[in-house]
């Protein structure tokens, strides 16, 4: 059966590339002349899977997403300009008008609505400028490459560029499902402080918890495996629509589920490692692999400590093989294991072996480290669990844009 | 009793203010011509107290002084330029070989002598420079300024000011008792990452396990309240000796004992702010203070995920007011709080209150802002404790210091 399904990416894009599905991007006025409202809206009744921040602060808008999770939901309001973040009661009545109004102007029940806000916080959203543009947005909900742009580019902030990827699985019957999605974050910044958000649509028929595990694992292995400087915002939210448009349905012993789960993957790795790319400030895309490790859970909490130092990003901005500074932070990550047994590898060449130096090349090292995408690889070698995570260094240009934006 | 106790700062003196300690800091060729080693020599037997580095990787001096931390010690020998670690077994052997020549050249025994070493890691210690070092700097041994200020220099390594804090304590009756010391730490960062080193002398007699438990105590409001980048060292260590050549003694029931635990507050306070003071690329100095918080432990992880943020550090290099970035941090430490009760001030002036935004004059905080001491200050209204940490900004400066090491 493997040789017959084929995989393939679709360019250009997002949101619409699954049926059933119609988006809609405009300038609402919240943000000056540049478009600042999206829409999704499913034909039928989806099953929703979410994830959402850690952060006990989290903004009106999260907290209604939460509550709406399991109902059948038909469609997705986002603004960019304000996170409706440390806004109180007004937040909360503001999100769910949000919710009421996208109903009303697509005749859905408000329960079938999600809500996503994302820019400055401890600010009232302009509620007046929001509701009217989403009376405007309904009428110019549709499909394709143009539509899917639209809405992607509405809930950028400080993103530079443009997040989507969609895949296509065609069946060996010739019927077949897509996936899509499109994302934003670039740092997690600003206004005051930005926001990481996903959403995703398929055209399977698959059950809602199943749905919500299998998202929650994919959404570990990239949204959750990404950081550009370790900040936490209190609006992010990844979720997942899925419809049943393509007649395909997707269950527990399925032998589609295989295949189901890795174009996940892909689209979610696909879309975070946008994110990383368009990081604030980037010179250097690393991505880390912690090999041998007693567990995932740990080996991921030593890859964000690694990650999230500002002396080993800046170690790799200033193009600087500094092992030591890794190693130490994989000693202050709360973990327990054995200094002596870690391997390092930074590229092809090994700069640390039973956690003392090995000599390599100085002069190999420099070539490989003026590129821009990075490998570091460590081996702790007591235990069978592996990891990737991805970052960014930590460069002036970073400084430069987190210093400077009020004034 | 109280007004009859003078407490008072001794100027230029740091390790040899306390009666019965000699020191003394050569240059042992271990750094191009600087001073790099130190010896500190108590006449006396002492006892120890110290703490030390969380971080799992730890170096070979920090296991030595652990396993001497009980014994009745007689002298501390410090190293800058190699921090002897992630060294294996070769590293053990040198720092055993350290204590070895110390005791042989002072007269007395290897387990009474404390190692520390702070510089490069990865790299194998110059032994022998190390060792021919330790015999010419025993005869040198002496107290006073000049000798204060040798020791205190030859532990620096990117640090741009020599740190040292000494206080008398004169009694009613006339006997005085000391406590002094010295400390080095500008970032956690140099050669390859650097370190927190501080070391206390102080004359009073005093059982171990209580001097232990009071050091710990000061050591927590002080070196373990303070951060420049969040990343904690393989040889972070903080030793205190008292020999008891005042002849005054302390004990658990002594009223003289709030007197000792307040200057020895003082003194770790001083030295602590000292190495924020010079931390790297420092614009500005934050004082962060968590009130009303429901214990002091959970307050104090709040506190240092404000502090080691990315994005609040680099508001502040920036002098932006930017309080959404302070409640996000609080929001990401991973202890439970109501948001909606948080209060906070930048300065005089109040940003959030219950959450949410409070007005505040942008030209008066703009003033405020352009200081280099600056305080914040935030209320939980949800408990009793309360912790004050201290922190750095996130400059261009920082970015050069770090990135720019090897190349």
């Amino acid at each position: 059966m493997k040789n017959d399904i084929l995989i393939s990416k679709i360019e250009d894009l997002g949101l619409s590339a699954a049926e059933g599905y119609k988006t809609a991007g405009i300038s609402g006025g919240i943000k000056n002349c540049k478009k600042d409202l999206a829409i999704l809206y499913s034909e039928y009744d989806t099953a929703a899977a979410g994830v959402f921040t850690q952060n006990i602060v989290q903004a009106a808008p999260v907290h209604l997403c939460r509550a709406h999770l399991s109902n059948p939901i038909r469609a997705i309001v986002i603004n960019s300009g304000n996170a409706n973040a440390c806004t109180g009661d007004q937040g909360r009545k503001d999100a769910s008008l949000m919710a009421e109004k996208t109903a009303a102007a697509l005749g859905i029940k408000s329960g079938q609505v999600m809500v996503c806000s994302t820019g400055v916080i401890g600010v009232p959203l302009p509620i007046d400028k929001v509701t009217a543009g989403i009376d405007k947005i309904s009428s110019l909900l549709g499909r394709g490459a143009s539509k899917d742009l639209d809405s992607a580019t509405a809930i950028m902030t400080t993103d530079t560029t443009v997040k989507r990827s969609a895949y296509r699985v065609v069946l060996p019957s010739g019927l077949e499902f897509k996936i899509g999605g499109m994302a934003k974050g670039s740092g997690m910044i600003c206004p005051n402080m930005a926001t990481m958000l996903a959403f995703l649509t398929t055209d399977v028929k698959i059950e809602r918890t199943l749905l919500q595990s299998i998202f929650a694992e994919a959404a570990d292995a990239s949204f959750n495996s990404i950081t550009v400087d370790g900040d936490t915002s209190t609006n992010d939210t990844a979720l997942l629509l899925a419809n049943g448009a393509s007649g395909i349905e997707i269950h527990a012993g399925s032998p589609l589920l295989p295949y189901f789960k890795d174009v996940l993957n892909r689209v979610c790795c696909d879309l975070a490692l946008q994110i990383v790319r368009d990081g604030e400030g980037i010179t250097k895309l690393l991505k880390l692999t912690i090999s041998r490790a007693q567990d995932r859970e740990g080996a991921r909490v030593m890859a964000r400590s690694i990650l999230n130092s500002p002396l080993v990003k800046t170690a790799f901005y200033g193009e600087d093989a500094n092992w030591g500074r890794i190693i130490a932070a994989l000693g202050y990550a709360g973990v327990d294991f054995d200094p002596e047994k870690v391997d390092i590898f930074i590229g092809p060449y090994q700069v640390a072996k039973n956690g003392g130096a090995v000599p390599f090349s100085e002069s190999a090292m420099k070539v490989y480290l003026a590129g821009h995408d990075l490998d570091i690889f460590i081996t702790l070698n007591q235990g069978l669990a592996e990891v990737t995570s991805w970052g960014t260094d930590l460069s002036h240009e970073y400084i430069n844009i987190n210093s400077n934006y009020r004034t």
